[in-house]
């Protein structure tokens, strides 16, 4: 498929993602966060074979939000194993809201999973004794390729000023002896790696870089290991879009992490990162254009984890 | 990989499954089911390339339970289209047992998936004017190449005979609208469906017929759309083993869907089924053996759905 | 107090009840219950010293419904003894709606109180091989002093077409071996029981023989045991008027319960029974007029179990 | 009734509640609790006619812990008086435990009722800028007419280390907009009045306060208001006993509050306050040897709210 038929059906699936965003609302719940205007709408593509298509607003700054738990994750799997980490929080689709209390109050006496608040917390609060968040930036830059992430102060001090029910979820979280850690640091190294800022071309990147198996396509650099890049992939396709997550799965079959700023991450596998920023949120707190966009492309591009073959990458060899 | 390496490793994945086997039970719940032979273990392999491999008691014939439910879905989704299906079930992972009323009786108005058994008795439901049991046997025995596959009586009669929990929710779907057939004649076609014989080599069958687009390899007959078969794999993948599908997902990565008659079928795409037998369940009614002899498959043969690439099929080509 | 002030009192309170009318709706969930009229509103009082106060519609006959809930109770209490209706259900407030499954299908394995669907299913099931329907219509007369009390074959017929919700809790009762009597049977006489008509005068009848240690006040036979009259008071207190219970003993103070069909019995003790008749429901399905009514008549007769002094009875001796 | 009739009946009951001891626990969830001796047994009665009557350990100190929850209660709803209150926190029953987060964060946006700790905390948070820790002991003494309740400090700061799930629920109300007083001064107030000592005797007197319609004996001033008492008792009986009070209220039907500390008041009205240490606890949280003597106490002296006459007090003449 040459770049002339992809750049037509990107445009389609623009077309399609337009028609949604007056159907969705910006976040409200942060002040901050209720400035964004709600018709920006950003598609990027980076391809294995180091193609990158662009179309809209690719280069807008927005904050990471939700998408941070699996640089985090990704971090803390390597720096404390699977095993410290599966100790603490699991790795079951919760069906339940992103910051539901309840899971962790009944059935269970550990988060479902570690894209939900409670579990990214528990795993954040696991690397408080072995990083900064002055380190955990400049490795979010390189799986990003972005050097320009950095702290948006105005968010973030939005977000601390309404950081109520998280103080509640980590607290709750100390009481049943889950976070050992401070829980006010832990608190705050979330809620800065919540406000970092990305762009739906760095977003891109860093669905490229799980995609090509934790290897930095442009420098070769190998950023994550196998085994860590397995599990996040695995873990964004059967939680990335809160209790959506298995409707997606089914119809559109890409691993995406979604976060309520309106970025997507997707990654299609050993083929493509595809970043998505617009912030109009459906009803479950995922940007609402994302889904026709990504559905048309899964469509037209054969990106499902079953189809027998993508159109994008004409050649995919094993490295 | 040749034969001789690869019957190494169905060795040692069998040796792991025999030392699971004590820290299981038999289900008890029919007393039907509890008169099986707890050390029973069977592993039968089916390759897209022809090959087979079989261990242990890969004839032995037992009934195919909860797997039915696949075989269901597939025949619903076909019969009356995905739109249909899903108006009435969601395809959401539970985070609840199998057999759970909560759900559907809070947050939604809806099966959380066609895998717990309101969702499969909904799907169940939406076949009764379309179909029969007759013909479901017929269709059953194509998909997993068995001739023999019938009822088992005996198991059928036991699970009528406890079938309050099953007639409880049927009737709470009926109360809500949601099964609008017969309620006795639902539950007639859903116990019959589950009282199915099998072995470990039919479901090796049933999963290479997944794997292989829907296509029996043997006679080249499509049985199933490439859309079905999508949706079926995706729905094993974040469904199928219970509340433990999403740990299952990333440690193993294949889908993969268990019954309490002790099967377990497989499906690495494009590559391979794996049928398995072994009657002694672990707590959340998976066949307990399964979960040791896959995990270390899927390592050695590399199968795990984001893996660069298995061992076991040395050229993939599409079809 | 005199006659005169008293039917002063008693004309504000309907007053206040008809303005509430207006508010609520007739029962929909069954058609034939859709069919009363929502403007129909009685008052009946009948004092321990053989006074009686009717006002409104006071004679039309209507469905006992919840209300048939402390007969069933009464008489098993007497029937089986306490002991054994309390090992299959307790007599905690719920905290849910009348016919909630969700409690019964976690944290307990027993209905939470005979109030309740649930554990009014259980209290009959334990009922079927010591009484019979017609035996129970006998002594619902006595306890009523309404010999016109029968069945409303309409309503029964119209009940037993939308019967699902309770069969699904009867079976799942069935299935955690709660119930242990025939599912079938059960329904049918529990339904049948619901289907008792009534009149608000007939209610205030019931509430004084409760209010009268159990004896019949016209006859001075007892019809029940001061032992069993304590415990049905008690429940009605804390559960007879579903998820509003506490709030109804804390604003109102006097055990009261009610039906769908829009009776209410209450049971001022020593002193007096009311009897309520307004077919428009709030939404917990408590008689929406009820509510005005009995507070006025609490404040203004000084009728909470916390009282001082009951200002309608002058002289409350002991029998 | 003499003195020394209810004296045997004392000593009855004492027996029956050093048997239940063995079976319970002391408190452990705080350390310093843990330290209480599991023998102590206190039987204190305060009758309205000014008899008193002490058994056993009826002078040791121990903490008030929850039931400071019906002072502060008491103090709230005159302070902002009722409609304040029930607008921020429901009285229904919750049939949860006392420290649950279930309800608060699903079904409902208000605390159960003003006996867990939800609601406590939310009631203690609406007298933040009324009041002062120390003016709230000041009426505490009065009501329990014991001049030395004052903080237990070691109690007081083991649990403020071990504050994480009070703090958790806390931060949670004020996610949800019910607290909108400050956090950590709402927890200070709300533990102080925890870590407040009494004795058996100073609960009697509170007890008896209760049933005198808010009136100190000795003194005859009044304390609370009759509307807030009604509430109290009310409450009490609905309430008071955590997931056991409906239980608590059909067999034993006095008004009794419970606290971890071992402490128990009860209030028969109008005519006696019992107060009750004992530091084993059943599995509910309550004083374990609480419950078969009063119990036995109300079997013998007739002191359940739907009896006909109490035997202790043979006249019992409105104020």
């Amino acid at each position: 498929m040459d770049r002339k038929e992809i750049n037509a059906i990107l445009e389609e699936a623009i077309a399609l993602g337009k028609e949604a965003i007056p159907n969705g609302e910006v976040a409200s719940y942060i002040p901050e966060l209720s400035k964004a205007d709600k018709n920006h709408l950003g598609l990027s593509i980076y391809t294995k074979d180091g193609r990158r298509y662009n179309m809209g607003d690719t280069d807008v700054r927005f904050t990471i939000q939700s998408i941070s738990k699996i640089i985090t994750l990704a971090v803390a799997l390597e720096a404390c194993g699977p095993e410290e980490i599966f100790a603490k929080v699991d790795v079951e689709p919760s069906g339940e809201a992103f910051n539901s209390l309840i899971d962790l109050d009944t059935t269970s006496n550990k988060p479902k999973n570690p894209m939900i608040n409670s579990g990214a917390l528990t795993v954040t609060s696991l690397l408080l004794n072995k990083t900064t968040f002055s380190e955990m930036r400049v490795f979010a830059r390189k799986l990003c390729q972005d050097p320009e992430m950095d702290l948006d102060k105005a968010v973030f001090n939005s977000e601390r000023a309404n950081i109520s029910r998280n103080r509640a979820i980590a607290y709750l979280l100390e009481s049943k002896g889950i976070i050992e850690s401070d829980v006010e640091d832990t608190l705050d190294l979330y809620t800065k790696m919540c406000s970092l800022t990305v762009t739906a071309n760095s977003l891109a990147n860093l669905g490229l870089t799980l995609a090509n198996d934790g290897i930095d396509l442009s420098t070769g650099t190998r950023l994550l290991k196998t085994e860590t890049v397995h599990m996040i992939k695995t873990i964004m396709l059967t939680c990335g879009m809160y209790d959506s997550s298995g409707e997606f799965a089914v119809h559109v079959g890409v691993p995406t992490k979604s976060g309520v700023g309106g970025g997507l991450v997707s990654t299609v596998d050993k083929e493509m990162g595809i970043g998505i920023f617009s912030p109009s949120l459906d009803e479950k707190g995922n940007c609402i254009a994302g889904r026709p966009v990504l559905e048309h492309l899964s469509k037209e591009l054969k990106l499902h984890i079953f189809e027998w073959q993508s159109r994008i990458v004409d050649q995919v060899k094993p490295v």
